[in-house]
């Protein structure tokens, strides 16, 4: 399971710099209008470099897999398979209003199959297992997914805003799950 | 062989999504038109992730490899492969006759290269082998041939039709193949 | 060595599939002018159906690799990339004469490069390793490289000749490299 | 991790060549404007596989791996990802002077996510550990980044002359990092 994640993840990653066509001219000013796109891929590079970090890490707690484990992961590789469409509606039209909404709900149903995976795998695993255990309150990711409302809600107002936010939550994120780290290390 | 199998399953996934491409506007209305190709990527995901799934299962069971498995192997990975070719058709026509045909063409050949694979690999361990009861009278398998040869008939009458058809056989494969699994655990 | 390699066959397998791209209308013929692009496209995966499996058992003889034999394989995969191309090529233009050409020098190229890989893994294992008995005098590759020098000097008369000269060697070559297998085995 | 990179640069590697368009006419002279793309796609194929060898060999080496040490390997992708962007605008322009300019950031910044890479591994394993004997003065890696400096600049003067420069440094790295293995062998 972990082997095919992997692969989704690495194709997704490398897929969205595809969005990044060079310009039929050779000069500084036809970079310019790529700009946007280039801060769009930057950030859901990002995401996609936390999730498979966090994915990572979630794993290495596994101990067994079911059915309903396989298709968890499978619903959040779909999400996550939407991020270069995303990235790049909301790249190419300089981050107005309903690319950045639509960007901000794919993270959104992102961070909620990802809640999914780690229920189904604690469910699995039960409520005293080292999974559970690292897993804990999980605090992160509903601060994540409230913030994601916000800020869906906030791309009609001010869509920069929203991008702000996303990238607040990217920051909250980078610093690594320690929580299983230090739980497995125990 | 499985690493092989996964990566391409995982490539085949992940460069459907290509087919959504960001419209050049950025309103609510353009996204409209990419709806029946966002449900044909909903559908093929689905497939793809059940053959992944029953794929993986599968070789758990699987002992020994012969040249002649590599190439029922490779020709299930063939049809696989013509997946995202028939995904963009049936979605940017809305489900015409033609392209609804198609695809059920392209499920059925698949299906077909799946069950050569499971008699290839139960040739190659004996019939009377852990792999040979794992897969059984492969029931499921059999019902979902018909379906697909009545739906390819269905959809010059009436493609929709069809496509309910293929939802169908979807939703009797998404249950995990736990037969295997069972007699595995056994 | 393996996993990498595996990853970029199956990448470059599966992006071929991009070359046959959905028309835009929903009726039989506007399928027709894809019958040449579907039929290079099945040549070029039964051809690097082939390399995969023929480097898979080769690889399974392996004890050892250097630097020489990590840039050896690199080659191998540099012509074998160039397969897309070629394949594209061909299929659009319906089998003319340079572009006929052109995919039997990628196919020449390629064989070049695979019989390099040997002697380079060879040269690393020494002559008398039971990998150098597994390639034993590579006949099959000799004669393949004879076939594509006729058939690339042929395009330029008959292409149609050469393609089936192309189907021929593929033929020749789909009967599993038993030898590598049987000495193994021994 | 190794397996994450392995298939992340497998992808960069293979999607690069989707540059490599197959021109409509079938004759010699239409292949004749791909030439620099071609020439293009060699060098950056050189440079990714001296960065997937030099990236096998030191994580050949590597005992463990801290959350720094993934956020170092996913910065070094990063720039790699540029790779396919920076060469199909330098080979579509001809090597023109900001093209080839663009194409030296990027291996630049590569080199320099490279070396921080290094460091970020040798302060979680020790400097006196195996790894940091391997590594050592790293002598190569800074003489490249020198010259990818000079290379940069001189681009806007004569870009063929920063062409050479790269060709250089490519022939510095295609000699394999014999230090690691040769530490590692001891």
């Amino acid at each position: 399971m972990e082997a095919f994640s992997d692969g989704v993840l690495a194709i997704i990653i490398t897929i969205m710099v595809l969005e990044l066509k060079a310009p039929p001219e050779a000069d500084w000013e036809s970079l310019r209008p790529l700009i946007p796109v280039f801060l769009s891929y930057v950030l859901s590079f990002v995401f996609l470099g936390i999730y498979w970090n966090n994915h990572h890490h979630l794993l290495q707690a596994v101990r067994r897999v079911s059915g309903g484990v396989l298709w968890a992961n499978m619903h959040l590789l779909f999400w996550l398979s939407l991020t270069p469409f995303a990235t790049a509606w909301m790249g190419e039209n300089h981050f107005a209003s309903w690319p950045v909404a639509v960007y901000g709900v794919v993270l959104l149903l992102s961070a909620i199959a990802y809640y999914i995976l780690t229920r189904t795998l604690i469910a699995c695993h039960g409520e005293d297992s080292t999974l559970a255990r690292a897993v804990g309150s999980d605090s992160k990711g509903k601060v994540s997914q409230v913030l994601y409302i916000f800020a869906i809600l906030a791309s009609f107002y001010r869509p920069l805003v929203s991008c702000g936010i996303y990238v607040l939550v990217a920051g909250i994120w980078l610093i690594p799950d320690r929580r299983i780290e230090r739980v497995i290390t125990e």
